[in-house]
């Protein structure tokens, strides 16, 4: 079957490129760790073309890029849109790449243009474009790197805070004294009663988060913890702070959570206890729900 | 003047020396950034007798150390003293360092044996003792790359609360996408209006603290704070939040604020505006009375 265009999702650090038909049936993919840092010292215009090939994707195939590559460091700058804006109509602001081989364009990111709340999405607002098109009202928290939490009301983003949990969790692992007191790496359950416990505390107590680091650290010398309990206890104050601070913001109700199955398992069982009722959302599905939407819209038959 | 005593703050990298006549007066100090880091490489003792050596410090001279000559990769481990403990009995727990040139003694540290907040100290038990001489009851904040909140009644230590305010700061500015948008070496002073605001707003909203570090970045996107903001915006966010959950656990009141002239020039405003009194403290002066106070005990002559 031809492909009606190929979509991607080019984030920081990771390439997903697919072939769809225009219903945005998944004809063939390919993915790599090509991301906007390794692309942009290799060149975008050639992973694209590599990856094409790769697929066998006819001459002439037009392609919509979402994300990280519509950067200032990317391989052309997309503009941002202020919200409140409508999530169906990112192709207003799409820029077209000068790309001979063919017709490729980046969809713009997202920005909260306020003083006291600066805020910035690129490639998220493309899979909240995915997940509005069914749910268009409510809240949608987006854990990562940089955890999102965003509003939407009618099909319209109305509001977004960005938590950088993840990073966060990185560096103060790697980088500090709590170096010593876990495995940045560690994989852990989100049963693990550490994790539950610090979350919990967090959850009920997120003025005292910066007040909670130092403590796994002197735990584990006072024997009350092991080093296996270093990392589920670190993620657990960072989450359960960020999802107090959300509620705070946003309110606790219905949220859809969209993430990995291990963010989705380590975040459901906090929002919940926090007062969220979760819809897991798989956010592939969703960005490409949001890329084959606005592919239609840049390349449309007569009469749709 | 023959001197009656070194006393030693070793500190994780910084060595300071003094040598005192038996009221405390200094005759001669030496110092140099061989903390316990560099000190577990080259040698405690070579260290300690290099420095002896340079004063010209008589033979047989006894040595009190404070600090993390005393922990577990220090010279000798010395033992925490479980608070509530009074601060004048640290020689008690004194350990005696195998050292054939002379009587060298490390004090203890104090912990706060709590599963729900395990903390520990290491060397500002010692400053706290020669606060606690003049001022035995009270707040003492201690700012620093791990900074100490600790409570004082009739001369002991009754809670403690460590924030990694300073390392955070590090690590998050050198480490995470914030490295962007701050230099962590940048000087700023206290009435740096970005400084002020972050300070401000986070002593408001402490549980909004990890919301508030992305919009840093954000901020400068979006064309509202430049890169010379960032370090100031970023210092004002987590000595905001660590005031405001200080606050919340020993209350607003009579506080003793013990740091170099920049970290008192930077938290007093704030804790100011947090509605505690402040009373700014010379911390090596505070570390040296505490330290003789150990000597006199460790050393007596009769009738004293």
């Amino acid at each position: 079957m031809t492909p009606f265009c190929a979509l991607i999702d080019w984030g920081t650090s990771s390439f997903r490129l697919w072939l769809v038909d225009r219903q945005g049936t998944v004809l063939a993919e390919s993915r790599s760790d090509e991301g906007m840092m390794q692309s942009s010292q290799t060149g975008f215009a050639s992973v694209l073309e590599n990856h094409m090939g790769k697929l066998g994707a006819p001459a002439g195939l037009p392609v919509v890029i979402s994300g990280m590559a519509g950067a200032r460091q990317g391989w052309v700058e997309a503009p941002y849109v202020d919200i409140p804006a409508p999530l169906d109509g990112l192709t207003a602001l799409a820029v077209r790449v000068p790309h001979e081989p063919r017709d490729v364009h980046i969809l713009p990111g997202m920005a909260q243009n306020r003083a006291d709340a600066a805020d910035v999405m690129r490639g998220e607002e493309t899979q909240l474009a995915g997940i509005a098109a069914t749910q268009p009202d409510g809240l949608v928290c987006m854990p990562g790197t940089h955890c999102k939490w965003v509003s939407l009301e009618g099909g319209h983003v109305t509001g977004m805070s960005s938590f950088m949990t993840g990073e966060i969790f990185a560096v103060v692992g790697q980088h500090s004294i709590l170096k010593h007191a876990l495995e940045p790496q560690a994989r852990f359950d989100a049963d693990h009663p550490t994790f539950r416990a610090a979350a919990s505390r967090a959850l009920a107590q997120p003025a005292q988060a910066m007040a909670m680091l130092f403590p796994i650290r002197a735990g584990q010398l006072l024997g009350f913890e092991g080093r296996d309990d270093g990392a589920p206890h670190l993620s657990g104050v960072l989450i359960g702070a960020e999802i107090a601070a959300a509620r705070e913001l946003y309110g606790a109700g219905r949220a859809a959570l969209v993430a990995s199955q291990r963010l989705n398992a380590l975040y459901k069982p906090v929002m919940e206890e926090a007062g969220f009722s979760v819809d897991l959302i798989d956010g592939e599905e969703a960005v490409r729900a949001g890329l084959v939407a606005a592919a239609r819209q840049l390349h449309p038959v007569s009469g749709e």
